[in-house]
């Protein structure tokens, strides 16, 4: 596949992904929306299905939308070393201009919120008890178990890097099982990133593109967290994987 | 197949959806029953199945039951220009079947409704905040997503125009999701029609059919909302398929 | 297969469906349980999976656990018409045995439940408005839904009156995604009983079986319609099957 | 298979089971994370879906990860004798490291809970009503259910030992669906060990390894009944299906 394709399909997923997700949060914050106070429950059954949508938009690239799962695959040879600047860019700007397509569609909410200082949680992941190793820790383990769902479970049937998740329409499901999961076991100190693209591209959108009147801080100094936290526990799975015996 | 079948599977089928899922919005709002205040997941997950349950029973014509999907698909080739009409006229005569066979149901509880003017929003959708613009974008954007599912994930694998959703059961469960998430995601603004048989049929039944004392009014200024949005949603969803690089 | 086999498997997979369905009503209404106060959303799912669980086990019958859904195939040519009686017969003592085994689990709970005398809600259905004309009416409605999804998804693909629900593990999950739906959506008035065996079964045991202390009345005025509503709603989904044209 | 790959498969899976299924209780029992508060069916999806998620990491050994499961196939002759010690170890294991990683998750969360002496809880069962004989019936039951359902829905179509539950991504969503039901409608009373080495492991890690300050009593008395109770229920299931006429 082209350079080229590769950035389309995987910015194509992951722009849905992060609409879906980021819109469920959004739904479920601001007022004056059919989803407000949904809890969490509604939240993490909003994400998983954010990926399993997203992910059934970009089945030529294998649906990444994650560079944690990009660089786990590449660590895992399941993906070409040289493949993936484009995934991680496709991804980001994906991760962008999701955030973008759920401001539009919540604009009116935006407008009325009486807090706008406190709408960064729409769009970027925040812990509850701020900690610099504990949160990192947190993400590595709910990004392990992700990528250790990929590469266990018995997808890789063929050898050109494209998991097979099985027949067309239900693809993905098992992914967003999984990622149901992760948001109600593993999502409560920090909120579940488990994916650098889906928290630094809308954090990116907030601070810089969304006209949103008294918008508030981007709290750049915990971007790294949801970033490095997803990248160290996907290669940890990765690694495992290595090492497993053979079935 | 002939235009009198498409007319009856997708008649068949809308009925049944629109049956489902204005049914579990009255099982939310009215009381004495046992679903009232159910909350935004139960009707989300709801209206998910319903689409599930109808698209199930509607597969010979590929279950389309939204016109916004009928015209997208034949925009993007896989639907015949010709069998567009049928397709419509089935899908919005279900609609108003649909809403009749949901009053049924619900007969005794509508009689004891001590709110009777505000049952419109059962069976059409009103928006959280008015705005004509940001209305239509949040239809539109909200339909892209259900369209681009449906022709991007790996579905169309024969050349009939015919979905192929994988094994017999379980075919329309990837729809379901997708609506889910819809619902979970982008329906905080103005309830996702997404579909302009599922707002107009049932808007239609309650303004001329269903013998609601004190019914209020049918709310004819927004009517065109959820038909055009998910219209132009659908159809940009469908230029974008024509325009990507084949997979 | 011998009619003493159609009993055997009819008893295990209605048994189990009872024991689960039963069950998660108690869950909910009963104190000192996990599930107290679980909502509509939790009694939905809980039937829905219930169904998927106990048809699961009665596989080799085609797992109808439902009298409505045997007479239902028999008039569409599905079954035989000569294999029914040990078909209801199967599923009317799983019924019973359901509900005794539900008590078992509950047994401490329903000791220390304060109002014994409102137990019968957990085996029974009951109407929300009294009216023997429209809560006849629901119940046919939803039982048409079902045996419309049995008899129009694409599931009988073999002659032998077994349906085909595609892949071993998953094979009922678009049943128990349909009944979720049916609770969700069509549940409200009278509790969606959808199967004679499902509500007499049950009402049976408690009358006479269940040692519950100072248990109430078990309300036969209102048994028929939990019998006749199914029965005849499934009827005409058949002879709808009969009358549409092939696909 | 090698003794050393049982024993690896089923910590992998079983560690990730357990992560995920004491997981969702932390984040619905203690402040301040993102789940509290969740409810009965937010934790019973989230354990559904843990056993989906270590399922699917298993696959190779068939992914038991309940020794009331390895047993129940002993003794319906679909695992060897010779295997099961191996498979015990590799679960208790599993159960232990789980538990934690579900501390290592939730460190900071366990540091703040202002009652750590009611954390066992998040760890291992505890019946809502104590009584040794009915909590007893109540595992069994429960655990009779989960057997009965790898037995006899259509799953072991080949001869290995080694289940086939479909497609590949897929394959374990049946058994996560069967769980939640368990959880909504037989978890009530004794809260749903249904295994062995969920109880037991994630009940040593609390009472010997976990560092929660002021934590409580590992309530040893009541550990016999969810590991005994799962192991009756499920040889019932298998003598059971071998007695059942073939389908």
């Amino acid at each position: 596949m082209s350079q080229g394709s590769i950035f389309l399909w995987e910015l194509l997923g992951t722009s849905v992904l992060i609409l879906l997700g980021t819109g469920v949060v959004a739904n479920n914050v601001l007022r004056r929306t059919n989803g407000n106070g949904g809890g969490p429950l509604f939240i993490n059954i909003g994400w998983g299905f954010a990926v399993f949508t997203g992910a059934s938009l970009a089945a030529p690239t294998g649906a990444h939308l994650n560079p944690a799962i990009t660089l786990s695959l590449a660590i895992a040879d399941k993906a070409e070393w040289s493949d993936v600047p484009m995934y991680l860019l496709g991804q980001m700007v994906g991760g962008v201009l999701g955030a973008v397509l759920c401001w539009a569609t919540y604009k009116l909410q935006f407008d009325d919120h009486p807090e706008p200082g406190g709408t960064l949680g729409i769009f970027a992941t925040a812990p509850q008890i701020p900690h610099r190793v504990w949160n990192f820790v947190s993400e590595a383990i709910g990004t392990f178990v992700l990528v250790a769902f990929v590469l266990f479970s018995p997808v890789f049937t063929d050898a050109g890097g494209v998991p097979n998740f099985g027949n067309a329409a239900l693809g993905y499901a098992g992914v967003a099982f999984v990622v149901i999961v992760i948001g109600t076991s593993l999502g409560g100190p920090t909120g579940y990133a488990i994916n650098p693209a889906r928290d630094l591209g809308p954090r990116l959108a907030y601070a810089f593109l969304l006209p949103i009147k008294g918008k508030g801080d981007a709290q750049w100094g915990y971007a790294w967290v949801p970033v490095a936290g997803p990248i160290v526990g996907g290669a940890l799975a990765a690694l495992l994987f290595l090492a497993y015996p053979s079935a």
